[in-house]
């Protein structure tokens, strides 16, 4: 018997030790694009300056006091960090702001999916009475022509057109700039051929994710981002006040799905889910393995699925991300409003 | 059979509509204190005065910017909302910030009870580098004599004492300040006999909270906070990389032992654990269930708990709540310090 109590031994101990993962499996996910174009919204450098400028720019808020980049921080992975973001005059948001990095290939925006792409997306929170608050798109333009510098960027981003300080045009830039925001780690170059790129423990946590079946949803080059799902798809999730997707469908079947975010950098992007219930990333993946997969994972497995999903943790690139100089108010800027 | 279906459906709807409460399980509680008297630190009003400023006193810090009040504050229920709290030069708390309210009551304090009271308890922040900073006692106590206002104060708080502005004092009259701080809520008044305090929902969730079994550890007047218990009683903790309790008593059966948190103002008081990892109330009350009891629980029940549980949101007392003057620095008081 001693032989093969020996060769069990090995088995087991290779079992925990070493990850055996088949590089066929792989094709679950995908390098990260460096980039996702868009046909109808071509990307040229001027437009991408504009949309940046835009996307740090609080004048696009009521109160002066709120861009884009405030609840989707880009120096802190696309995300402010609070479950709920703060919106004009001290409302909350009623769902935890996503990060915007990677979102363009997500395959619509906002965590009911009502946008289609981040163009669509740019449009909402503008005018979201709780978030930015501009009162209707003329007032929007009505600043943006006021402040001197930003007409001639508007040209240079949109040449030819005759009158380009337009709403649509400010969707348009901003959604450029943020179809330039990917940001590819270590994984990528693991997926790429590079067998060192992950450690042994990532490794090994990552064949626990394919193994526990986390890749049914989070799939693709984002690892999420590509489907919506229930929130609670085995076992009641406790706590659901949010009927998600079906309130945008219209579906009943729909009722408590929610797009499956990406996991690219989650390890930066807490708190989790769509009401920013959860703190901890070893938290959150020991619920999704029992509501979504009725697995109860052991706390070795979730900790070594926490320590690969860490390895999704990207290089994010400094051109995009530091706020740039924004041109100066004219004598027609209205003043900031709070109520 | 038409009878005993009947029957049986009645009983059914009994079950699930009216709460049954054995009055004598109520034992288990008691009534919240109005004060927690410590006769070694007798309360004058004085002295609680002297302490109400201390609390809310930022000059105790290196920095001058944070005092008790930055991370318990008293008028967001005696916490701060953050995982971790922000100390000195940007360092973070490594655990979550408790609530003040009715904290006296408690077998100890801090999450690993390695304080006796509250005025051991108000020594600690004060010194800890991480968090107020302040270099040692001697510098705390040149800090107060140079503000003018404070001696006159510490004199008519400790009568009779040569040289009252000490150390020992400052946490005396803060922890007098704290033996007040009771909430006594809707909860109260039901255990005093009054039947319609809590309504029908939240005496189903009583009921459910009784036969769940949570009282095993939540129990007493704060509904909690008298003993220690393990984080993942019956089923290991997604994530513990703290010993608590262990460290300080050196018991190697104590490995991750915390002080069990009172339940009093939890609806007002997250984020939850020792780790500040979970936002929803209804999620922290699903894990307990399944980590500490091994009982998976209907999403109804989770629900009916959690309505409880909100009717231990209590009442607090504006006298103490509001932040007091605070005397004028004077010429030798030391310039603030941020590293």
């Amino acid at each position: 018997m001693k032989p093969i109590l020996l060769l069990l031994s090995l088995t087991i101990l290779s079992g925990v030790g070493a990850a055996e993962i088949d590089r066929a499996q792989l094709a679950l996910f995908g390098k990260l694009p460096a980039e996702w174009p868009n046909p109808a919204n071509p990307a040229t450098p001027e437009k991408i300056a504009l949309g940046r400028m835009l996307y740090f720019e609080p004048r696009l808020s009521l109160s002066q006091e709120i861009s884009c980049n405030s609840c989707h921080g880009l120096s802190s992975f696309g995300v402010d960090g609070k479950a709920f973001s703060d919106g004009h005059a001290g409302h909350k948001t009623g769902r935890n702001s996503p990060t915007v990095f990677n979102a363009a290939g997500h395959l619509a925006q906002f965590w009911d999916g009502r946008a289609a792409d981040v163009e669509a997306q740019a449009k909402g929170p503008i005018l979201a009475g709780g978030e930015m608050a501009m009162p209707d798109e003329a007032y929007v333009i009505k600043v943006l022509k006021s402040i001197p510098g930003y007409p001639p960027h508007f040209a240079a981003a949109f040449p030819g057109e005759k009158d380009p300080v337009t709403y649509d045009n400010v969707a348009k830039a901003i959604g450029a700039f943020e179809r330039k925001l990917s940001t590819p780690s270590r994984f990528d170059d693991y997926l790429g051929g590079k067998e060192d790129a992950l450690n042994a423990d990532e490794k090994r946590g990552l064949a626990k994710f394919l193994s526990t079946g986390c890749t049914t949803c989070h799939n693709g080059p984002m690892v999420g981002g590509l489907l919506y799902q229930k929130v609670g798809l085995v076992k009641p999730w406790p706590f659901l006040n949010d009927e998600g997707r079906s309130k945008i469908s219209g579906n009943p079947a729909e009722k408590g799905f929610f797009k499956v975010p990406s996991l690219r950098n989650i390890a930066e992007t807490s708190p989790y889910f769509h009401d920013g219930s959860v703190n901890s990333l070893e938290i959150a993946v020991a619920l999704m393995a029992e509501y979504q997969l009725g697995r109860q994972l052991p706390t070795e497995d979730v900790a070594d699925i926490a320590t690969f999903l860490r390895s999704l943790t990207g290089r994010v690139d400094a051109v995009y991300v530091e706020a740039p100089a924004l041109p100066e108010s004219g004598p027609t800027t209205p003043a900031p409003k709070h109520d």
